[in-house]
């Protein structure tokens, strides 16, 4: 038995070596047609399986890619890295899938500036484990026991005291769902509100994972500017009286990726209009605590009393990405409407995740760790700030967050810039990816929390001579 | 600023409590109509949101229920527990809600009979917390780092390889995702193949949450009768040629409710079905290890070449509920469509939980661990057989998993049962709620698996008297 499995092991291995070499040699020429599944599978003598597990191996390492029912066919070098998905813009198709495209570089790019991380250095992970104990012997029996939809209580007793602390709002327990993470929280939300042909409201730019989720529940999207100085209200009235949006989409404190914050006037004046016209406020507060000189204004959720918000606070980033544990605020009728989406989705996030994250927020380690990553975040933003002088490039410097939103010259050929920035080990987000109209194509996200002090010198610089490379 | 909060909770309970004292000392009968929101609000002179949250608080405990647009009724003592959505069937309704049901009911319910859980006893709590630790010092950054879309590689490649040790089966890691659970693989599914109107076939009686999930998809459920020996698999591909079914959802070993085990034969029948009628198998198999004398079948899904089955393989219930991991196995492209989904879903499930998961799973002591709850839970079985034994109620006794599907005498008043029972603090599961056709009133789920040995002779030695006093 066992040789069966080693010999079937054998063939797929001596089918994607077969093909990667011929490519490799130049055998097969770039956007060649290989063979089909049937006809190699019979060349070589082994099943069909065998030869579509290799060739899905191959197009999943982008060596070869599919044409609708034509077949096989190499894969360029140049395009190599940006088509998998055939649609039709092959940068906006590679980055819509992220992961994938994250699985894929990873390891071959030195210098990231596309994903909006933060440095695995400087959080405590040492402490962390401390906690993790604490959590086992405080709830023995914390790995038998399932949280329930809403999530444990004493993590929502917690959370919400900060929450009246801090914002001097009056909520309770009951009004606070635990998911996991803020990709989950708006995909509930999505499910849960949208159905097909409904028009959202989006920020322009915005979150791409965002305008995915809701496209994906075949949402129609209208978008409104986002400005440093906010958004024109005028102008976002008036889309509200015309297109009638289910919801609005936001996230309007230390915006990504923009970096903007949205004015407290305006914080009012949104909760007026949304209670007006019966709008729902999807408010995406991920970046909040990421402030460099001063906090920001408090959520528009705190302005809100007609129940029209529904508040998304993600600890993800800065806290624990491994443990993935976010909030939703809303009042009692949404929340039983979320709750079933919970309840079918997964039927409660996971305890242990919940207790450990609970123990961690309620120390003042957190506090002390959440200066070092202000004042260390801060600092990486005026690294890139001082690399990227020289190129006169233009972008309002950010009071917090994570990102530079950069704005190149006019016609500057921004896919040229990201397939040559690969060749150089270096990634960052065209601005198509964020934007819903998938135009924005002269402006670029990069991200500075990655990378630490020594690769963002280094890469920039590099990515500083590509760039200028391509002005002449 | 703290009196203003302490005195807005203080009139939140204000209203509960004079709502609540005039339903317990019957001033407001049972089905009578209570005031308005906003009448209440004017008498007591609070804002409506005050109302309305009270008002929330007291429907959530059942103590009122919402008539369309009529208002707020006094909930009636029998079917307080039962009546929650103003569903027409409210002992289905209580129990699609299920966690709903079980916030409510826990605390009240000395012995549970309703939920298939293990006895947390049972589970190796002091050792997990050896293994987390151990899972800190291997992976000093897991709570910065998150896991990609498809799961943790190294996870992957051991459960791949435990896969092909047992069942001689040949995967490869690319074939495995990685959920949150069981409850979040089949949402997938549902979510990637069913749109609104396919057909979709299920065993009948089945799960009550994939009868949810795929209801909550817009699928037509078509049942198929699971019996002691398997299907009627001529009536079966009779409905599969009328029907035309894109999916059929099982669960051939050890069967939730029933216990049934499909025989070898049937399942290389299936396999030839689906392959045949292009019907994708979605082959949940949450019990399998669950066995008392000896290991079940191989899995359907390792007499597939074809790959037209899905397996959803959960760990949840006998090695960590409070971790919550499942994986799915199938081929490429159907992964590919699964990863779609996870990816909006939630972009990945969280990478503690997997590793910490990963260092149990391949430990020694799962094995003993596993064989000691064999053990334990064939005696319980043996008790509730011996308890139910003088009912003269019918069942087939299980060769594993954790429940008992009893059937009941015709006619013999099933809701009131379940009412009387919940007076004595005692909660089963009656048969409609497994039943997509919502009648096999006749019929009773009992978990052997939750409760302690003490608890189970107690409380079924209650039950059997209430049956008893229902049927004079």
């Amino acid at each position: 038995m066992d040789k069966t499995i080693e010999h079937k092991d054998y063939l797929f291995k001596k089918v994607y070596d077969y093909v990667l070499h011929r490519i490799e040699r130049n055998e097969w020429k770039e956007h060649e047609k290989i063979p089909s599944v049937r006809q190699l599978a019979f060349e070589m003598n082994v099943h069909r399986l065998t030869v579509l597990k290799a060739y899905q191996l191959l197009k999943k390492h982008d060596k070869v890619y599919v044409k609708d029912k034509a077949g096989y066919f190499v894969q360029s070098i140049e395009t190599k890295h940006l088509e998998n998905l055939n649609q039709s813009n092959p940068i906006v198709s590679a980055y819509l899938q992220k992961n994938h495209l994250s699985e894929i570089h990873q390891p071959a790019v030195s210098y990231q500036f596309s994903q909006a991380l933060i440095d695995s250095n400087l959080l405590p992970n040492h402490y962390f484990s401390d906690y993790v104990k604490k959590v086992f012997d405080l709830y023995p029996k914390v790995l038998a026991t399932y949280s329930t939809v809403q999530g444990d209580l004493e993590l929502r007793e917690t959370l919400t005291q900060y929450f009246i602390n801090q914002y001097k709002t009056h909520i309770s327990a009951d009004e606070l769902l635990i998911t996991s993470g803020s990709q989950q929280a708006i995909h509930l939300i999505a499910q849960t509100f949208i159905k097909p042909r409904d028009v959202v409201l989006f920020e322009r730019p915005s979150y791409s994972a965002a305008i995915d989720i809701f496209k994906a529940q075949g949402a129609q999207i209208v978008t409104v500017d986002i400005h440093p100085e906010g958004y024109d209200l005028q102008q976002l009235e008036l889309y509200i009286k015309q297109y009638k949006p289910r919801l609005f989409y936001l996230n309007p404190t230390f915006h990504n990726p923009t970096g903007y914050t949205v004015p407290i006037e305006q914080r009012k004046k949104l909760v007026e209009l949304a209670e007006h016209y019966r709008l729902l406020l999807i408010e995406d507060d991920a970046y909040h605590d990421i402030y460099f000189d001063e906090p920001p204004p408090p959520p528009i959720y705190t302005y809100d009393s007609a129940g029209t918000v529904i508040y998304i606070r993600s600890f993800c980033k800065y806290i624990s990405p491994g443990l993935r544990i976010a909030t939703v605020i809303c009042q009692s009728s949404l929340m039983n409407a979320l709750l079933t989406a919970k309840s079918l989705a997964d039927n409660g996030s996971p305890l242990l995740n919940q207790k450990i994250f609970l123990h961690y927020f309620s120390s003042l380690r957190l506090q002390q760790h959440l200066e070092k990553i202000r004042i260390a975040l801060q600092i990486r933003k005026e690294i890139m700030e001082e690399e990227l002088a020289i190129t006169g490039w233009r972008w309002t410097s950010p009071k917090g967050g994570l990102n530079l939103w950069v704005q190149l010259p006019n016609n500057f050929p921004t896919e040229l810039l990201l397939s040559k920035s690969f060749e150089q080990n270096i990634s960052f987000v065209p601005g198509q990816v964020c934007d819903p109209l998938k135009q924005l194509s002269s402006w670029i996200r990069l991200s500075y929390s990655y990378a630490n002090e020594k690769q963002l010198k280094e890469g920039l610089k590099r990515f500083v001579a590509v760039a200028q490379s391509l002005s002449k």
